[in-house]
């Protein structure tokens, strides 16, 4: 198969991991005979500083007709003290938005011989697997008003929703639970949100169509201490875009891989944004100390849900194992006995392995 | 010194969590020469079930008039299923709101001898002594407009503050870490909020007359993986509603004592609510078996911030730091080598330790 893929290399760090996951592309394409093509454009603090703007118009376009968009990571102290709209972060927010991306899927798996590092016990911990799909385009973040008001004295922002977005969150995760354990948990808070309440009543209307999924509520303050005390317990969650980010990053950090996490912004005809959890990482950029699994295992997920691909998008994900079996790994991970290399290192180990 | 409590059972082990603390309270007026008065109220869904509102006007008069406040929970599964203005939580909201506690303090701190209960490493957990200070009658739980729209097509909910709100929060926030560690993290979602722009130029604004006290801001996602993978870096933590109502929830479950943990609802004159973290366990009411020790730490809570009396407050909390020591507990706590006993018990014993 021929696809187009559009590489937003971004800031720090982003540029070698994005290169790195590349070459592992290109060890993909080559094994089984696929064409990929690469485009590279400029977001975020690199986009301020080549076009004075966070997100320029070419590279919407770029994204608009690709195939699967590859991100690195955006932001570093450079850009800090900048006015809101020309912040770094304006343009993942930006391109989100204006492409649609509407479903935020970000899995957390602990790797055994990564546990050491989780701040949780071993028995808390071990065996944890889930995604939370998070809403991406409405809520809090795109809700108008968002104002001050009264000469400055009063502020308001709006947490807004539409049944149709409802919708279509919940029946991703929905999809979501029906490949994995069929096991689904909608946060919200519904002793005090309307739109939680109306959160509620769409994952009710939804759920006969999905009669093999065990669904379950739980209040987002209980989902926050859920997560710490029992995460094994939970499979698939689907919350809202605010109460997403909270939950996903507290996520995160649970098994002590967050240099390991992959993300998928995606909407429903398979268009995506593959992105690693992790930040730009300003200290370490540009030394080729960087670990580029989290990126390479993002694009394993542009294999398997932009492009259909889920044999390739496997290979990918089983090499990245071996590598750690065989406990090669760079400077942010501690594995004993272990060989640290550098990050373009790491990769042809992951190409090797394929 | 006179002082008159009013104590709001509520459902589930309220009841009896309350009267176990009650006794404590005597023993303090004892002993130190106070005249405690008491009259009891209902609220939550023994309030429905009396009165038919969570909220009866006379509790609201009784607590008008109050010293102080003394709540154990409200909620239980039979009024799960009755329409949102008639739910136990409605009672909390109200009397908050109507009172004009815009002031949560949630301290967390370890136990030495429950932190094998937590689900973090010792290492990680050891030695964590955190307050959150939440925003309490703000933000999304009170902003209008709060409504469906467009035949039920959409929804908003309202995330409002006033200027005014935000300095009296962010005040008692620093007069709190100036009595503690003198180190602020005031957390927000400044990328994304303008009404979290706001707190943080308030915050800023404030700084100045507390030049002893160390502040910083971070945001709401990266704070939730701070709480797990750091706890002890954090001092005072302030915060508006909702991110309070997720963050304290998640930090309550870190050193393994939920049951241990008091809360205070607080306003500026001192008039202030107590009430345990934990909830009302329905399934264990009635049977002497709850532990009272986060009510009777609540209680030491209302000595000191309502009436001044530190020494006092003092006295409890060493006394349930020796009952502990002695591993004396109650059936939800695991203390090797330990005796259990009753709830009813379990508070004698910190009477006798006074
Ligand atoms: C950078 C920021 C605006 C963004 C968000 O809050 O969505 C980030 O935290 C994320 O989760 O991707
Ligand atoms: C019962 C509920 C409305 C309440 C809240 O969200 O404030 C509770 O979770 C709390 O934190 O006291």
């Amino acid at each position: 198969m021929e696809k187009h893929i559009v590489v937003l290399p971004g800031d720090g760090i982003g540029p070698e991991v994005t290169k790195a996951t590349k070459g592992v592309l290109e060890t993909v394409a080559a094994q089984f005979g696929h064409s990929f093509t690469f485009e590279t454009h400029d977001i975020g603090g690199s986009a301020i500083d080549n076009h004075g703007t966070p997100l320029p118009e070419d590279t919407v376009a770029a994204c608009k007709k690709a195939d699967g968009i590859l991100l690195g990571a955006v932001g570093g102290p450079k850009w800090d003290n900048l006015p809101g709209h020309m912040r770094p972060e304006k343009g993942l927010l930006g391109i989100r938005k204006q492409l649609g991306l509407f479903a935020n899927l970000r899995p957390v798996k602990g790797f055994d011989s990564l546990l050491h590092a989780s701040p949780l016990k071993p028995e808390v911990v071990g065996g944890s697997d889930l995604l939370i799909v998070r809403e991406l385009t409405g809520g809090l973040y795109f809700g108008e008003p968002r104002e001050r008001r009264n000469n400055g004295q009063d502020v308001v922002d709006t947490l807004a929703y539409s049944r149709h977005e409802m919708e279509r969150i919940v029946e991703q995760a929905f999809q979501s639970a029906q490949v994995r354990r069929n096991k689904l948990t909608s946060v919200d808070k519904a002793n005090v949100l309307e739109s939680s309440r109306m959160w509620r009543e769409v994952v009710e209307e939804k759920k006969s169509d999905y009669p093999e999924v065990e669904v379950e509520h739980m209040l987002v303050d209980a989902a926050a201490m859920k997560l710490v005390t029992n995460p094994g317990y939970f499979d698939v969650i689907v919350t809202e875009n605010m109460f997403g980010d909270i939950l996903s990053d507290e996520a995160s950090v649970l098994t002590g891989s967050l240099g390991m996490l992959p993300s998928a912004s995606i909407r429903q005809d398979g268009l995506g944004l593959y992105e690693p959890v992790h930040g730009s990482a300003p200290d370490i950029a540009g030394e080729d100390k960087a670990n580029p699994l989290a990126t390479i295992l993002s694009a394993a997920m542009m294999l398997r849900y932009s492009f259909n691909m889920n044999v390739e998008a496997d290979e990918i994900e089983s090499a990245v194992h071996a590598v750690l079996n065989e406990k090669y790994h760079t400077a942010d991970l501690k594995i004993e006995g272990g060989t640290q290399v550098s990050g373009s290192e790491l990769a042809k180990k992951v190409s090797e392995h394929m």
